[in-house]
């Protein structure tokens, strides 16, 4: 019996990706919807299916790699659920709704779980135990991986809001995050730089000041993330993290805040292996929401 | 056919403290042992348990819960082995040399996994899916557990060299780290504090200051905690947590942290049920060690 397709989502801030695939990754359809709200959104997903399903064939599973907050328990009823999203309309709204008239299994993930799994999968992840992916971007998050599954607690995480040490006499800002002001994601994510210089450290014209600056700020979450998770490899990805020199200077800053504490093969002299970029570029979260769709085949 | 009885150590700085235990946990035997050097600490333990089986009964299976840094892949060949610690002697010390003449399986893990398993358990953990289990004493480390079982990356975590945001107007305290000057462990573990204040913050009368002033470096790892593993409770032991008023200051120190952003059950308001005290008190290193050596005989 030929497998059937997946249908794949891979939910941002700002836009809706979705994509009909085979099982081998192999992409049918594809269709862009912006986030509005669950009103407008979720039917164009579904028109976009049953177009791609009438002309490619049945869809057999879905993945979603999504924004959250969202309820990506399995064993919870509520699985597939946004929870206190501040985004207007889409708390409560629920991917199982949209996708309901598929009768299809569905498995739901975060958008940085799912770049963090297809980045395992056929990117530069391949090979390694455990994973961080990371985006500073709109937000600031990181998914985790061990063997290819992603890590939760009672939710997942959310890592762009630990605390960053902030010398106010350096630096000034007090932050943009409606919660916590200068945490990670309120001096370092896309939005914070833009309201505090203007525009983004590309259209500045990368300064090496800036960039140090606010590579110093992502550091401390890629410290955070080798004494808390151990990963084999760090993947940062992001809008932000195209900035000229930011990579580099994300590398130099967190290899001098571990101070050589650390020693692992993994972690290389200038850390070129340990700290780098998606092998995937923007595909990653679509790549990983096609692969939650192969899980949720079974 | 009687199940054989279990060895247990707990390897920690100062004493090892050793078990010979009934598979329901019923302690038949116990010794301590100063941590000098393997060449006298590993014979010590030998003769311990080659004794208590005489007494008792062949020992069928070991379980350790160690200080670090140690090896406990089970899948390396190292498994079981000191890595690079600076303590003389013990860098390529393997418990498996101190305990082949008993030619039964080893269990080893570090004594943050241990404790926070014994609480799992028997103590405070019970019933939480995801766990974490802290001490802050002569060092300072973190072990989080998922159904019981602990997580590692490429090595165990080392919570305790987090960096912290530092006011060093408020508080010009460079930190005792010898790596990282005033990471975590450089400014709240025993050592430092009676580095800079000349004794423990009991023996100072605990006062609120400066209570306070330790509650919340040590809120900066709880909150990253909740943010990089939203465990369903953390627990915090060690010396330094005994000193009066210190867990309340913690608790009020994380709560202003997380300032809201993460609504859960879990986190009731004042945190008095999220972040809680060792329920076996200085017996979760032990009894985690026994719960590793029943893992051992499979």
């Amino acid at each position: 019996m030929a497998q059937q397709l997946i249908g794949a989502i891979e939910a941002g801030g700002t836009k809706f990706v979705a994509a009909v695939a085979r099982g081998d990754g192999t992409v049918l359809a594809e269709a862009r919807v912006p986030t509005e709200t669950p009103a407008t959104c979720f039917p164009a997903l579904a028109k976009f299916f049953r177009d791609a399903a009438k002309e490619h064939g049945a869809i057999g599973a879905f993945g979603v790699a999504s924004f959250g907050p969202i309820d990506i328990d399995p064993a919870s009823p509520a699985y597939g659920t946004f929870t206190t999203t501040p985004k207007p309309g889409w708390s409560g709204a629920r991917f199982q709704d949209a996708l309901g008239e598929f009768g299809a299994p569905i498995v739901v993930d975060t958008d940085v779980n799912g770049a963090a799994l297809g980045e395992w999968q056929k990117g530069a992840g391949q090979g390694c135990k455990t994973l961080a992916y990371t985006t500073i971007g709109t937000g600031v998050g990181t998914g985790v991986l061990r063997d290819g599954q992603s890590l939760m607690g009672f939710s997942h995480f959310e890592a762009g809001h630990i605390g960053v040490a902030h010398d106010h006499t350096a630096d000034p800002y007090a932050g943009y995050c409606p919660f916590h002001g200068d945490c990670l994601e309120g001096m370092a994510a896309g939005p914070s730089i833009k309201a505090r210089w203007g525009q983004s450290l590309s259209d500045l014209g990368s300064p090496a000041d800036k960039v140090a600056l606010i590579a110093d700020y992502i550091a401390q979450l890629a410290t955070n993330l080798v004494l808390l998770h151990m990963p084999d490899r760090l993947i940062f990805g992001g809008g932000v993290m195209k900035t000229p020199g930011l990579v580099d200077a994300l590398r130099s800053a967190t290899e001098r805040r571990l101070a050589g504490y650390i020693k692992a093969p993994q972690l290389d002299p200038g850390l070129k292996t340990y700290i780098v970029t998606p092998g995937l570029g923007d595909e990653a979260g679509i790549t990983g929401a096609i692969a939650l769709g192969r899980r949720a085949q079974g």
